[in-house]
């Protein structure tokens, strides 16, 4: 079965009732037709927060087909219900574009799933519409003022920052020229669309604490230089007011369901590479309003999700999570052993031991933060046994608590041991005190330093001249003190994506740098980044079909 | 006080409220909040709707402010209502660019509105996303295909006629060359994008009858050419499903409010230039199937809004108005008589009989359907009561019911005397044979010169000679039994704005012909339309803002 057949053989609860589970009243329910509904921000309560647990969980380097976070998230929450813990998911919102790339849709997969899985694949409740929106009309307003003469901030054409955003897979918008047709068509000029998700607006929206606290990010976006080299912002053209007006509905979290009728919360969704990879600020203090536990995630692996989950998101968020869920696959640790891609359906203990060093790097990272781990070992059919008590026994050793745990094939059930290691855990934790990584007031290099030293296992970092350049820049423009969000490959735990398991004495190279001075970061860019991915030769789209009675197919 | 702030004065019944008026049962109503909720297509019922009485409101050739129409519309469904007929309006969906740039907002005025108003104008319940993404889907197929050597239709990239769609006045994205940056960012070409409202997907929808429907009509969207000069179409890309699926939720319409607690639907919004300028066939005859009454209305004059809503939609829905309301002011027709815009403020008798002829115009073409026609005289302060009584006079020396209307000023209230006489004309009207202007059989050019000299009062139509080609060339692709759409001024009856009043003795001349495949018409330009709209000097955008409660302000 597909996740999407598994999904729609499930009728979901009315909204209402999970609501009921999380004790909201009717009034704050906004509904979205029957299963989904946004949540006011006034169900946010700072005391209830601090009584709540957050559960972050993350995961070893993966393979490019991922190794199942959201998976073990929803399966997590849906345990931990089951053995009477009140818990919610709190997740990302899957972008629109990639579901009509490869692989046709993201909330989960088997039995661990949030529903309705169609819905929030497509559209869900406009959030990343709304997104684009607010993207889009500062990048009109900035082209608008390029072209009226009274009023120009004399912004130079060449040095706009600021790119439209479309939430579709559209290399053929990476590199444009626009303004082109004649006077009426405004200033010719090179620019680009990213991917929604890839916008500050995303990064803004996630980083964001309330409305005045959004517009007043938004009015810090920083959009480029004047011909004489002046920096202009959005509040120069007075476009957060606007641009926040956009996001009235957007800045309120989902409220939907697992496969097993609990609680999930799905807010926002940035790249974790150029952002931060994480749900909002917003949606998971929400959450950890209303229930005992909080599950959520950060992209990618612990290198890059998880330390900017602590670094930056909980830093600005005045959060910590009382225990550390990493997950482990046979199938990755193999690969970092040595195996190759298409044969790690074979038993393979010797790459398997090899592998372990890529669990020990992503251990020795987040041993830094003061927060305790407990190792899931996703499993799939083709884990041997062997395999399996191998990696146990190595965990075991190493004094970490680890459980089995196939919520893919079996939901809550198939986490009962993972919640309760992890429940104890968390009981146990009773400091809430998070030992992040760098220091504010560390100056730039020195954050870098600090995290390729102490989370990727580096040796040393190295600036090009024309990254030092930007740095400069941005300093003198006063966002020294802001935290850094590094844009890293996710395929390993140095810059170099060849370089598999646990890399030493590697050189952090560092060849630009770029600003979100309204989300609040200083992005060093190691590696190229692409923000708005391409279709593959057959697309997922060509088998996506609705029937007449509305039921989609075709999505997975 | 602004549209807005009354808007806003007045608390929204429960949408649950309003749709037991149609009587609408719980379970056939999705939420989107509390105030706004979709209709299944289910709803729909053809015995009601042919005993369902349909009334089409139109004006006279307006001035750049607008005559009124949406306001006469709902002001006419709250009397209507008062005067114990039940009464829905059903009307189109508000542009998102439009509200950042001159006027802020359109969902008609005063004490004559829809609401939540500010929702209704910012994303609503994501109608137009949903039809930019369908669009754009298609779009980057298009792209991707030309990308792949292996699947390659070999498209020309030079004729590639679809564009891309995005819901702001970005005139930067007119023209624009896509496809730059190497070979992994597609193939290098001119393109363009268009405001959401001019895409042939808004045609679509609002065209289609059900789902079957919709997916059929996208498959037949002409996309352009090979380079041997084959034309393709979106079914030769699989996307018509994928599309369709998009579109799951935005299909349905969309139940809102009058000011006065009466039934709104709202869904769809096409431009009234290249496209039919009217809602969608399914909420009208969902509309029709709830309530005795619709008023429904068409964009622009009679020439354009009326002509198209008649011969396109009606003849494709076999629906037939019993009654047009056709909306004049003594403002426009002081204009057409010769009075300068700015000085429309003061008594002008003399150019109010001059401006007659226009309203001539009007009723003879509207005469031509066999529809009877009632008149609304859009009052507004400035008017004397001199002009109101020389125009009531005039009325009545022409024998066609006519009625003062102040809706603006006073809601239902103010439109008691039209709804009495709509009524009366409504229920003595005992055909519902409509009498189309031209045959589906007719030629193109036959078409076009019925249209022209029956409705606009033209001497006589030329092609030229690009325009005969585009035309040969669409013939021969089979599509010389569409209705036609023509593209035209609105600002005159006929295709050359600067001739106000009734002119005469004129010729239209056709440009170009494009077409829309999918929506089912082919479009003759005359004259030159602009399908993506700039911001002016001062956007309106930069006094929208949001309050930390939610509450939006300079919408107005």
């Amino acid at each position: 079965m597909t996740d999407l057949e598994i999904a729609t053989r499930i009728t979901p609860a009315p909204i209402r009732e999970i609501a009921e589970k999380l004790s909201i009243s009717e009034e704050h329910l906004e509904y979205y037709g029957k299963y989904k509904a946004k949540l006011p921000l006034s169900l946010l309560d700072e005391k209830e927060v601090k009584k709540s647990k957050l559960i972050l969980v993350t995961a070893i380097t993966p393979t490019p087909a991922g190794e199942g976070k959201t998976t073990t998230t929803i399966g997590l929450v849906d345990a931990l219900n089951q053995i009477g813990k009140k818990s919610t998911a709190v997740i990302r919102e899957p972008s629109l574009g990639p579901v009509f790339g490869i692989k046709g849709g993201a909330a989960g997969g088997g039995h661990s799933q949030v529903i309705p899985m169609e819905d929030i694949n497509l559209h869900f409740t406009g959030d990343f519409s709304a997104i684009e929106k607010a993207n889009n009309l500062l990048a009109v307003l900035i082209d608008n003022n390029m072209q009226s003469k009274k009023r120009s901030l004399q912004l130079d054409p060449r040095k706009v920052l600021w790119k439209r955003t479309l939430d579709m897979n559209d290399r053929a918008l990476r590199n444009i020229v626009l303004g082109l047709g004649g006077t009426n068509g405004g200033i010719p000029r090179e620019s680009g669309f990213n991917i929604t998700a890839a916008s500050e607006v995303m990064a803004i929206l996630c980083q964001s604490k309330s409305i005045a606290d959004l517009k007043e990010r938004f009015a810090n976006i920083y959009i480029g230089d004047t011909v004489s080299g002046q920096a202009i912002f959005a509040r120069d053209l007075n476009a957060q007011g606007a641009m926040a007006a956009l996001m009235k509905e957007a800045i309120k979290p989902n409220l939907v369901q697992t496969l097993e009728h609990n609680p999930a919360i799905i807010h926002g969704g940035p790249f974790a590479n150029i952002a931060q990879g994480t749900n909002s600020i917003l949606a998971t203090k929400i959450g950890m309003s209303l229930s005992d536990y909080v599950v959520t995630e950060g992209g990618f692996g612990s290198d890059l999700g998880a330390e900017k989950f602590l670094n930056i998101k909980c830093r600005e968020a005045e959060i910590a999570p009382k225990a550390i869920v990493l997950v482990a696959t046979v199938r990755a640790l193999k690969y970092h052993g040595g195996q190759a891609l298409k044969e790690l359906e074979t038993e393979n203990i010797e790459a398997l031991e090899q592998g372990f060093a890529n669990l020990d790097g992503h251990l020795n990272a987040l041993k830094s933060f003061g927060v305790p781990v407990v190792i899931s070992i996703n499993v799939f059919s083709s884990d041997t046994e062997a395999e399996k008590s191998l990696l146990l026994d190595y965990c075991e050793k190493l004094g970490v608590a680890a459980a089995l745990s196939e919520g893919w094939a079996k939901g809550g059930l198939g986490c009962m041991e993972l919640a309760q290691k992890v429940a104890e855990t968390a009981e146990q934790m009773d400091s809430s005190e998070l030992k992040f990584t760098y220091n504010l007031e560390d100056n730039t290099l020195t954050k870098i330093e600090k995290v390729a030293k102490i989370i990727y296992g580096a040796e040393s970092v190295i600036l090009t001249n024309a990254a030092k350049n930007k740095l400069r820049r941005f300093e003198e423009l006063g966002y020294g003190n802001l935290p850094i969000c590094i844009a890293k490959t996710q395929k390993s735990l140095s810059d170099d994506e060849k370089k598999l398991g646990r890399p030493q004495g590697f050189e952090v190279q560092i060849r630009d740098f770029e600003i979100a001075a309204g989300a609040g970061f200083i992005i060093p860019i190691a590696g190229e980044i692409l923000r708005m991915p391409g279709l593959p030769l057959v697309p997922a789209a060509e088998k996506i079909d609705i029937e007449e009675d509305g039921t989609i197919t075709g999505l997975f």
